[in-house]
């Protein structure tokens, strides 16, 4: 894939994945970093939700858990909206939640069933 | 649920994702403590694959996740085999590291990817 | 142990340790999910703090310091009350905090100390 | 090195580092624990930014690394602004960040790099 | 305290942790760096182990807490012996461990077991 | 840049950073996932190690510590021997080590020191 193609991916998948106003936010680092941008654009999305064999719905469920177990929460507010707006019910994500406990205890579970909870509040 | 329920919904769970080699190697801990065997069964397979709401498939996807993000890697091996016998294709397997990358950094995924290697050896 | 036992045994622990109002906050849980609650109760308190062997205080002990090396901030704050109400003094916990600088370095225990001087602050 | 030497490399240390606001809030930690304060001046600081061998522009390298990776970010910001002033640039910082991602992922990266973006405005 | 002080303290505490075998194991260290062999005993046995307020059994606890959350699981091993000779129980060490699994999830729980029955079983 | 010289970028920082046998090695990965294998390149080396701003030598700071940091010894292995090669010095990188201690602990800096004096060893 040509390195613009990888850019038009990301921004693509980002799209699916966030809200406009998510994306606006997420956008302020273009001031701060013009190439940390064109990372996260290309690397942390093309190169990663452009791609096939998996998902989105399955990609979010990886990517809930591996936020959920490093407890970057901030981020996790953020993938929990994603996960909603690529179809994973909110049975499913509670689900994933009660999953992860035994994996990381309940720290972490609870932290993030209470973000959740915020989550499915606002997306009412 | 009543105790012995989850300790026979534990049973069933492992005795779905793992072969019997690795079920006997893991009855190993019963010596060690037998109420640690009971949680795990109970609380670590029964309380958690036990469950609805998600495949097993999306279990293990769930599992290898936070398994390569805090980086238990011999926990990791047991659960690519697991893996593999609910369903996941290699191809899937091989997409769930490269996900992580994103999320958890290059040291961790190539970790991964190379037990996945060795697990996939194996399973020939 | 059966099932209500589990959870009554959890409830019983839940009081041990914290106070009302504590207590009632931790409930907000049932509200996004009624089985996360229940495993939050007889898992995470019954099955743990409903044992024998070691004390509450030693288990608060345990606690305190697992959540201070996973940088577990909010939970930290809700069981350095905990270790209070179960009989730890101030000196001990302030002994515990030092002592995991040198298995957690500097930050994690600075965070943590500046949060105790806030539980000790609100206990006076 | 004497231990009251070990003490004062420490405070000289900390003056290099921070600014006197800075130095005032970290004093805090003198009055809920002053065992824990003198090991933070000679341990944390003197022990370390006290030896030779590696300027403090390459220390701050260090700890800005290693903050990032354990998420840290409380931290994070103090060490960003004492980055600047032992002469670290901008620019130095944000490829210290840009560099970490491949090695921890995009959530914590992302999460410094929005941090920096804050103090390199403060510094103006 | 004064320096040599300090390198004493820690001797002494390593003398009542660890056995003979083993601290001439940890001395290696001495080879590759002094520097650091020195911060090894004074600051990471002597400003800890050397201090009041908590036995050695408690700080133990606190150790091997610790070291199972992180999954620094080499040196769990030799402070599981350091547990043993101080005065914790194998029923003491099994329940820490137990407690640990509602905080740190099983796979860390699940290793430490395993390493602490090798170590049961050396101890015999 | 475009993406074949992302690759070449990478393949060009892997050859000044790694001896062929370890280069090698790390060939292997190409058999398991050809995809895997030339993310790690473009993103994981082209991306971080042919970017400027930073020296080789400043960027193996930053591996060495989020390696240690993260306990990731397998990969600290490979960089103590990268840093080596790109002009770090073995008093150096003994320093970086001491200077992680207050920040990550004792156990993840002890590890790695252990790992250093083997690579120093091999590369009399």
């Amino acid at each position: 894939m040509e390195n613009n193609k990888r850019y038009e991916s990301g921004l693509r998948a980002m799209e699916e994945l966030f809200s406009p106003e998510v994306r606006t936010g997420m956008e302020e680092m273009k001031k701060i970093s013009p190439d940390f941008w064109e990372m996260i654009v290309s690397s942390g999305f093309g190169d990663l939700y452009g791609r096939n064999t998996l998902s989105h719905a399955q990609r979010e469920i990886i990517t809930l858990t591996t936020l959920i177990t490093q407890g970057a929460f901030d981020q996790l507010r953020v993938h929990l909206q994603a996960a909603l707006n690529v179809g994973l019910t909110k049975e499913e994500i509670i689900e994933i939640i009660i999953h992860c406990v035994g994996y990381v205890g309940f720290p972490k579970a609870v932290q993030a069933m209470g973000i959740a909870g915020e989550v499915f509040e606002e997306a009412k």
